[in-house]
């Protein structure tokens, strides 16, 4: 029996994974794709995108009233009002319309006495190009709109088609498969609630993990369940390779069970670099190398799955496509009681949070990697270091949040 | 000439316009939808959502060993061990696996000495439950897994899969029709970027609330640019009205310009609420209800357009399917000089931000409404209220952030 055991390499600290992982796979990208630029919101310029055209692209009113050449007007005042013929000396003009040929101001309606529709006097002079957006005042043909490595916002889709640009190159969204496994599972699909049987679980795990995918900017396919046969896993993980996928997720099999079958696949199919790492819950997540392309084994565990997508495939997949690393906003907490936690392991306790005498105090939940609600009720997460022991009442500590404390 | 001008209404302050759109429309929400759990990550609940089964619905194996009763390893110590028979008093189990009936405990495979296939030793007891899941330790069958209101993240969906809750109520993503309008516009699909005239302008607007649209989680369409011509944008707000959208946006036509329609057609077809606001930009923002649909009319100057959908429209479309208000982050920084802004009216100055000697300084970009630059540049707004005349270099004030200073 023991023989057929999988052993964990040597554990990793979780540093050491994250730079083994950006180690190999750090410089994948994911190729680029030509996208119409009303398509392209929130992906990541492949090449600086430079104005094609400027603008405006003409001299432009900027105000709604009548436009003249500003020497006509010089000398006017209110003992001395200037007229203006409409059609002949000045023109009425909207707000970014062109400017006539010959004028180069704009006189606001509120400081016109129109006497008929042929006569209408000014009281002062105006001075040259006021009121006027001059050509290329926004953009200037060849400006360097934004720089290869932009993410495109709503706001960019504005710069963009204003400067000429309706095309750009960007960054595929990455392609993950998720491959459930466990002989124990049943896809939701399947499930009659009043039939289910003891022993019978719903895989939820690839919902999670395809969600999680969505929030890092990838795509992602599940694949139907697999029961835990090494060969079908085998010939799953190898089919995927070859397919136009970025990173293929097995979940389940990933610790050092009978049925734990992520290494063999993994190890005969290519390469393992790590298996295990020392931090909790997510020790047994490992991940390798199939023809190219990342592979992880992400434990069974619903809070073990989130905590290693999230530690590794999950930053892979942001890296692929040229995104920033998330931003996780963090607020000092001081916990309700002591928080233990073991030498030598990086703990993800999970939080509520909540305001006692206009203090933020924690208080910890449930920390079974099995349960699913200790995450979806916390409110953020305390990270306690490989090198502490635990947190005491009297100190404070920094809590990674998930919303603002008390939303649901 | 003068007659044919539109004059503003009333102008509002922000606040008070504000203050008018939810009196009217704050009580709308989008109508509930029924969609598979896998479906619904980002939206709403409309029910609260109460498991169906308990997860684990048996007793589970927590650790991978041998399942025993607890009874039988009662007294074992080193010197007195007791051994089971696999198979017979105790049975290989698997993380994840029901406990064979009449076991109640699991022991570690590290704990075992494996004599051989049918002989293994103990040589402590194990208490009743250990490394066992019991039924129910995650979600008890009727547990409230969320209220009414939730939002659906990629967690959640474990957790309702988990409960057996397989199918949600949830808001719909309201939908907006988005109408350009404006004869010097021409859309970027008609245009050949070297033969553009004088006056042509490319229309960008209706991308850019597109884009925001989907920002505040809902979805749009653009309806086709529509030249300055009241029947037919009267024509086309009626038809949108009485199809399925939930809000309609004229972009254009909002000021009081000759050519400006968005007053006249919400008017002939419903009713005007505001139109004109304190605000700069964004000032000539209006909105009414044409069969009880909100309609707004966006000012066509790109930043006007952004500030009157973000400050009114955006709002509106979280409200209608119960999302939260966007959180807008701020900091704390000194102008780098003056910055003037006119008394009684909300100024929303786009600043550039960089840490000078470890302090944060606030550089300001152009004002111009017409430059969406002014905004793509930016690292946030800084916004300052109608009742002050400006702001000077010591003065702290906040600025809101866009993205991260520095970040492109």
């Amino acid at each position: 029996m023991n023989s057929k055991r999988n052993v964990y390499l040597d554990m990793k600290t979780l540093e050491e994974a994250k730079k083994i992982l950006f180690d190999r796979f750090g410089s994948l990208a994911t190729p680029v794709e030509t996208l119409d630029v009303v398509e392209s919101k929130g992906r990541v310029l492949a090449k600086p995108a430079v104005a094609a055209i400027s603008s405006p692209n003409f001299h432009a009113a900027a105000m709604d009233g009548i436009a003249v050449d500003a020497k006509l007007t010089f000398g006017a005042g209110e003992d001395a009002p200037v007229t203006l013929v409409p059609g002949e000396t000045a023109y009425w003009v909207n707000t970014g319309h062109a400017l006539p040929r010959g004028t180069n101001a704009v006189i606001m309606i509120e400081h016109l006495n129109i006497i008929d529709d042929k006569t209408v006097e000014i009281e002062a002079p105006v001075f040259p190009w006021q009121h006027v957006r001059k050509m290329g005042e926004d953009i200037v043909a060849t400006k360097l709109l934004f720089p290869r490595g932009h993410r495109i916002t709503a706001y960019s889709l504005g710069a963009l088609l204003s400067g000429g640009i309706f095309r750009v190159d960007v960054y595929q969204k990455p392609k993950v498969l998720i491959i459930p496994t466990g002989s124990e599972l049943k896809q939701w699909q399947d499930i009659e609630i009043n039939a289910m049987k003891p022993g019978d679980v719903v895989e939820s795990n690839s919902s999670v993990l395809g969600g999680l995918c969505e929030d890092h900017g990838a795509c992602f396919d599940c694949h139907p369940m697999l029961r835990d046969n090494l060969d079908t896993i085998i010939k799953a993980v190898e089919t995927a390779a070859e397919q136009d996928y970025d990173m293929i997720c097995i979940i389940g099999g990933s610790s050092a069970g009978s049925e734990d079958y992520a290494k063999p696949v993994i190890s005969s199919l290519g390469e393992i670099f790590v298996h295990g790492v020392t931090m909790m819950p997510g020790k047994p997540v490992m991940f390798g190398k199939v023809s190219g392309k990342p592979v992880f084994g992400i434990p069974g565990y619903p809070v073990s799955a989130i905590v290693a997508f999230e530690q590794f495939a999950g930053p892979l997949l942001l890296n692929m496509q040229k995104l920033p690393q998330k931003e996780i906003s963090a607020l000092p907490v001081s916990p309700s009681r002591k928080i233990a936690s073991k030498l030598g392991q990086e703990e993800f306790v999970r939080v509520k949070i909540g305001s006692v005498d206009g203090k933020l105090m924690s208080s910890q939940l449930p920390r079974g990697a099995g349960s699913i609600t200790t995450i979806t009720e916390a409110d953020g997460i305390i990270r306690i270091p490989a090198h502490v022991e635990g947190i005491s009442e009297n100190e404070t500590i920094q809590a990674q949040l998930f919303k603002t404390p008390g939303r649901h």
